[in-house]
């Protein structure tokens, strides 16, 4: 690992890292990539270490940051195996970088390149339409200190929606034949498509969204259940990843 | 191709398509499609048909479109060489369709794993920082009745931090060496990951930006540029796809 690699100011439990190394908080965001690493350790014994940090400190607009992720936000995940150390920003490309280099039997991915694109398609559908709507309800609903109706109403909107569109896949609205996971042929397969999703929209009362809100989404709430069920979700989102 | 396959209403041009299709209109996310497709052409002689509807009638909210796409957006890629026809949502998902079916010496993507898990983060970032926040930008800037000023002004802050973020990896900033394209060793390679983001970055002109707000992003500006030569881009983003 070249001296010059790190910047001044980054920790030192990042510097001394060797092998994957994730940077993280337990925002929903950390979470997916931590839930990842969890099951491919239950599955493969994948290891890794971590370094937590306060994104409320601006931590992530730091220099050093920004030389491993421009954009500043966490997760990034550090490959030290690959020389110079390889830097994965965009939690959906962490967790395909995952999927690439730690799950060799794909485990939570698809071999089937019908299947796999199945997969992409999800992937991007809440990387693009699902997290920044419910990102903005959460800026304008909870965090703004000017309250603008029309704001907090076109994103809580635009979140109901983005549910409708998981329940429609989910319910099978479309196809008569109702899903237990986002991506892959009959039912489906539980895969980096619901690792991508689910942290977020199972923090739906934390976006100030009402039970009477998410009664039109039946399958989507027995789905976040079936996920929250799993050990390596629990742990994923546990006090390990807690400052 | 099962005649359940397309519900009632579905475009004739759609209904009696074969091999790839699209249902496009010409806008920053149709654009992406189609300059891949054009790109395509240029490079194997790559066929398809397209469909072009107007989404101002919101034609891409009715059950016909939203058995094909239940997220009601345009671009839809629908491979009907595919048994039932495949449909691919998502337009980078679209674009990692299309590399992968119909770009067989990946002249648009990279064969190194680690050079293809960079195209995906540059892909993600446009997809899910980029292009939310400037469709923000256009939304409460140009087409919102209620002139917000803390919306506008959060939303165009966004969007130039977003291009700050692509002038910091095209400058070299924390790598030294400037680059000519976002993905790739060295300078980089023109790839998937500048189609996603161009048709977007493009028009900062149409998003109320002025010229004042883009000099600090020469780099960006000349990459606007070295793109908008190609001949596949300018028919990808020309009177073909106008109604």
């Amino acid at each position: 690992m070249s001296p010059s690699f790190y910047l001044d100011g980054t920790p030192d439990t990042v510097k001394s890292a060797k092998g994957m190394h994730l940077i993280t908080q337990n925002t929903p965001n950390g979470q997916k990539v931590q839930i990842m690493l969890e099951e491919l350790a239950d599955v493969y014994g994948t290891e890794w270490t971590t370094t937590l940090i306060n994104i409320m400190t601006n931590e992530q607009k730091k220099d050093w940051f920004l030389k491993l992720d421009p954009n500043g936000r966490i997760p990034v995940l550090v490959d030290n195996t690959q020389s110079p150390p390889f830097c994965v920003m965009e939690t959906s490309a962490e967790l395909l970088y995952l999927l690439k280099f730690a799950d060799k039997d794909d485990k939570f991915g698809f071999k089937d390149e019908l299947e796999r694109n199945e997969a992409l398609q999800w992937l991007f559908f809440w990387h693009g339409s699902g997290a920044p709507y419910q990102g903005q309800l959460n800026h304008f609903g909870k965090f703004a200190k000017e309250k603008i109706p029309y704001a907090i109403e076109r994103f809580k909107n635009e979140t109901l929606r983005v549910y409708g569109v998981l329940e429609i896949r989910l319910s099978g609205k479309y196809t008569g034949e109702p899903r237990d996971y986002l991506a892959g042929n009959g039912k489906g397969k539980y895969s980096v498509a619901d690792i991508g999703t689910w942290p977020w929209v199972k923090g739906w009362s934390f976006s100030g969204l009402q039970e009477e809100d998410m009664k039109p989404f039946p399958h989507l709430m027995k789905w976040i259940d079936r996920i929250a069920e799993r050990p390596a979700v629990k742990r994923g989102t546990g006090d390990k990843y807690s400052q």
